[in-house]
């Protein structure tokens, strides 16, 4: 049907509805009036960078006005923002999996409310690239974790669930088939592996606490190109794992800063 | 000597320091003559309520103007917000431990360099409550993980380091004695349960996913209270072991929302 769905059978039931980190409801805002009809969404860690990338969307789709006025959807939460260029949606995610996973549990309802249809959702952001070229962009084909295994475990209560974390292979082609398209535009297939710490977990020697020389990071960062990898960041497991099981289909792909 | 410890041997031999996701650096900012007498450390979630913490200080310390225009020192950024009062610096962290420990690698190294002496550390913010009255504060003295375990696991390249998450019992008491000069402000001391999630970590049951009855949620939550934990929240464990780290008197105290 292409809906979205939920997997929560206490939603039903529930004579409301509230987004919290949101700041959006389902009585206070009419969601398939306001939502109905967005078939793309980009998400990504800065709520400035997706601001203007909503702007430059609605430049590149000819909409009227200039685009600079856009307002935030979210204005009355800090904890994202939210930006629409007619039928694509930009959301900020914060850092690490925690952050992104509240605003997708939110994102995946609101959708599922608004009754949108074939949803498209790509994660947009800078990573750390790993053997490949400065300025290249990383389309992911398989989020892995930090032992290079395609897997997201997910606390339940004090249980630990293992969820696949496979990106769509049919948008993988689709987006490298648009890259083409564009000059000076280096772009790859490869897997993103995700961690939850920036400087012990990525391996780099200039955090507050640095307990492995610079030949054991070398060593590991290679062990992990080996595998597969070709850039590092902090939410992607969690991304392929929740729209996979919400039957959003998924992408993660990402310019690289170092 | 009351200074911050940074543990990496590679801090020294680096040329320039730059604390990215602060917009601060070595070579570009005067550390010492900005933070050099800073005694208190206030972190939080939002940068909003971060910003009127700030200006809150401001009037209680009775300093010099009404506090309004209060400059963000991280302005050329927009991961974290940071503000001072006085000897108070006052900083967001986003929400979950990846984030907060970003900022704490860099705000650690900032305390570092800057060469402050005697800093307290203090986490302020909303958490869920559990069996306790509504709008308590719970003064932290053991953040546990969803296994009501003292402990935070950290991955360093591959490997799962295990590190204690006890916090300053003299600081516990001293908060405590202060509240109690405080009329109707309902204070308690309790373990505070860290989560990854906050809907499948936490036993709700309105997120976009929930595989478990209203049953299984209450006995869950039922073993956490007897196990001591008072309140729920998604930084606790990360902001614990790494202040005990560095050398940081370090304390958690929340207000409760639910």
């Amino acid at each position: 049907s292409g809906l979205v769905h939920v997997k929560n059978p206490h939603l039903e039931s529930m004579e409301e509805d509230v987004l919290y980190h949101l700041d959006l409801g389902t009585k206070t805002h009419n969601l398939p009036a306001m939502f109905g009809d967005i078939k793309f969404v980009c998400v990504g860690g800065s709520p400035r960078r997706m601001r203007a990338f909503a702007q430059f969307m609605h430049k590149e789709l000819g909409l009227a006005g200039d685009g600079e006025d856009l307002a935030d959807i979210c204005a009355g939460t800090d904890r994202y923002a939210m930006y629409r260029a007619g039928p694509v949606l930009s959301i900020s995610h914060g850092m690490g999996i925690p952050s992104i996973s509240i605003m997708l549990h939110e994102l995946i309802k609101l959708l599922h409310h608004a009754k949108c249809r074939d949803v498209t959702i790509i994660r947009i952001g800078t990573s750390g690239g790993l053997g490949i070229e400065a300025g290249s962009v990383v389309i992911t084909d398989t989020a892995v974790d930090s032992s290079f295994k395609p897997r997201f475990e997910q606390v339940v209560l004090d249980d630990v669930v293992v969820r696949s974390t496979e990106l769509d292979r049919d948008l993988v082609e689709e987006l490298l088939a648009c890259s083409k398209k564009i000059p000076d535009f280096p772009t790859l297939i490869g897997h993103t592996m995700c961690t939850s710490d920036f400087y012990e977990g990525q391996g780099r020697l200039d955090g507050a606490l640095c307990s492995f020389s610079s030949e054991k990071k070398s060593e590991y960062l290679k062990r992990a190109y080996d595998a597969g990898v070709r850039n590092i960041e902090m939410e992607s497991t969690a991304f392929a794992a929740l729209c996979r099981l919400c039957g959003l289909k998924g992408e993660s792909s990402r310019g690289r800063f170092a």
